[in-house]
């Protein structure tokens, strides 16, 4: 449960930032090298390596170095229980919603 | 666009935090005051009025000051955009595993 927890910590807190989010969508096209990431989106090398690390701790990209270059590539999580979590909250909004309605149903009928 | 990117990052930033998706889910069974809220976690009133700001700014609360107390509901925010982000992700995944499986089974055929 509380690895539950964390997990969601990271990976929410991961996706907070464009330029992670980014980066997930350029490895979606294919695996990347971290200086080819860092010439795409024009921030330096530490910067992108602090970025891919947030990314590889939250297990979305993970690395492998060949020779002298770390490859990037996406996964190997799904997020299916971000995706869950969220759903969560959409049926309490749902849930609540529907009960306010009522509530201002009741309160009509009685005037 | 820019506005879109700015949500996602104040909404899963808001998300990355136990305490807050806690409240979210306490506020899914019903409305409460902040004070009330402050106690059922047991932090300090200052705590949980910047923990609820931060849900506000993301549109998962709303608050509203009924005589001396405010009041914290759910919504408006639906998560419409964050679940549409986190399917697309899963999406991007799936397509880079299938291009794998299809690139190993090439590299075997031909050996």
């Amino acid at each position: 449960m509380v690895q539950y927890l964390q997990k969601l910590n990271t990976t929410f807190g991961a996706l907070a930032d464009p330029t992670r989010r980014g980066i997930l969508k350029r490895l979606g096209r294919s695996d990347a090298g971290i200086t080819e990431l860092a010439q795409a989106f024009e921030i330096t090398l530490t910067g992108m390596k602090k970025h891919v690390g947030v990314l590889e701790a939250a297990g979305l990209v993970t690395t492998e170095k060949i020779g002298r270059v770390r490859r990037c590539r996406l996964g190997p999580r799904r997020l299916d229980d971000e995706s869950a979590w969220i759903a969560d909250y959409q049926r309490m909004l749902e849930g609540r919603l529907n009960r306010l309605g009522e509530f201002l149903e009741r309160t009509r009928e009685k005037q």
